[in-house]
């Protein structure tokens, strides 16, 4: 490429555009249905229940202990359609880039999806790049929209939890929130925290082949624990009880929170997610979840309950009780 | 909601996020699918082909004669499927939002997106959105990935043009990019000029359903036709002859391009498609598309060639010819 970084003519559709997408892009993601580099990529679709899902993401920094924009994109759609019960298969990406990026970091970007993927075998089967001015982005921002094959023929969700239903979660709380933030304000933890950035697509299949009875499951993003739970609450009527004792928190991530201000059930995850099943199906949920690499820390939290009803409830270690509120939102922004 | 402009707070997954869907995107865009607001939608598929697809959006201005993000956003999703022979049905929509924006221009902006997918029997499934600061953004950028239903058994595209077919363009070039250019410089264009940004699946349904054989489309977006033709002449190996004097340009847009030194072969349009079909076939195409609203202007501009392969070549009205190159891409920055 005749410059090392990013130009406004990158995106103008022509000749640029051509090259940027042949040099960078279609190596790091080649396969054969975006060889084609057409309008649209052609699908051969089985008949039944499929799930489509969107994400855009505009981290900051880009690149993080633990992951980057990259693999934060391919992981965050992986798991959107993963907590749905859908394998994922296909992905889009659509790329916003900022004039004077260096392509060094572009190409980083790209191997990093590319190579993640691979891994997980969905295809990137289409794809759109646009270049704005400096100023006008900060580095690049990605969008992916996924396609997965439902592999559960119960719907899961909100509607789906019972009171009763055992809540866990497959991993610490918290860590991919400190990871950035650490990265962003230049602080740094001892030991280091790392994203959590994970596909859990592995984890969902590993947990739906035990045969337990799934009722719903969310990844954790933004919002965390307490933006998944409360919504959960919300939307089902019904109250969640969790024991502080019980959540899985590294004692860094305890540590940074209390640093920077933030309670750990509302920083975000990437590569965690919580699961409601009925009290029955739990013991073997559960260890199926601790036999996969990304559910090593995953623990039972707690439980669904009629009263309070919309409510998200802790209890604490000497047995007091307090609401659970839903995050306002403004204390970590460009988390994901 | 409590205040008119975009919130950092509104991107952080808490209550203003929530708030943010519920009021603005929502009443927008309402259909089942996405009012579950959960993590993904679930689509019932039939077997068959299917074509999927990607664009983020990033036109400045937002508003333009003729149309605005939302609009393109929706059209160019829809129009990236139809010239696959892809019905649309499915859209996802991710959404980049700079602080400080006015709620009253987001609303404007969904309530666009709503309408006209309303219109066209498409249906926004899913969706994201995410706030940056001040400064990291330029009032905000869309994605819209799309599905469609394949509806012709042929495969559409570069490989399938042979020598002798004829192409044919279905409206103005250029009204796209020179009246976004207009609205940017403040230049004003006696008699205006509109984009004629418009979603083309009606207008390739009744292309498909004359049943010419129809061997390949494309919609004009950035570079223009001759980016299009280009694209065609590489990737088949072909030769593609036009003529000067069956190009239709409206005498504003020629008038406008003389005055900002542009080519109308290079500018953008976003309702505007060429098609590639067999000689005896061409008629009955023909009329087809001077029936449909969209394609009142349509014409035969040219034919594919044997020779020079890879080339395409510009016929003048005085019969000289000369080679139409693949625009650089610097002219017309974020014209979509």
């Amino acid at each position: 490429m005749s410059d090392d970084r990013v130009l406004l003519a990158h995106g103008g559709g022509g000749r640029l555009t051509k090259q940027l997408i042949e040099q960078v892009f279609l190596p790091a993601l080649s396969n054969p249905a975006l060889a084609s580099l057409d309008d649209a990529a052609l699908l051969k679709l089985e008949p039944g229940g499929w799930a489509f899902t969107t994400d855009t993401y505009v981290v900051s920094p880009l690149f993080f202990p633990g992951g980057d924009i990259g693999k934060l994109a391919v992981c965050g759609t992986i798991n959107d359609l993963a907590v749905k019960g859908a394998r994922p298969l296909w992905l889009s990406l659509g790329v916003v880039l900022e004039e004077g990026l260096l392509l060094a970091d572009l190409r980083r970007v790209a191997e990093s999806i590319g190579s993640l993927a691979k891994a997980e075998g969905v295809a990137i089967v289409t794809g759109d790049t646009k270049v704005v001015e400096r100023g006008r982005c900060d580095g690049l921002y990605l969008n992916t929209a996924g396609i997965g094959r439902l592999a559960t023929p119960l719907p899961l969700g909100p509607a789906s939890i019972r009171p009763g239903d055992a809540v866990l979660v497959s991993g610490h709380l918290g860590d991919h929130g400190v990871a950035v933030l650490g990265r962003r304000t230049g602080i740094s933890f001892s030991p280091e925290v790392s994203s959590d950035c994970a596909p859990l697509w592995g984890l969902v299949d590993a947990v739906l082949g035990t045969g337990g009875r799934i009722h719903a499951m969310r990844d954790l993003t933004r919002g965390g624990l307490a933006g998944a739970l409360c919504d959960f609450a919300q939307s089902s009527g019904l109250g969640i009880r969790i024991s502080e004792g019980k959540l899985p928190i590294r004692k860094a991530v305890r540590g940074a929170c209390d640093l920077l201000g933030l309670d750990p059930l509302n920083v975000a995850n990437e590569g965690n997610l919580v699961i409601f099943c009925p009290p029955g199906d739990t013991a073997g949920v559960l260890k199926a979840m601790k036999s996969h690499p990304y559910g090593a820390s995953a623990a039972v939290i707690g439980e669904v309950c009629e009263e309070p009803g919309k409510t998200v409830l802790l209890v604490s270690n000497i047995g007091g009780e307090r609401i659970v509120d839903m995050p306002v939102g403004e204390d970590l922004p460009r988390i994901c």
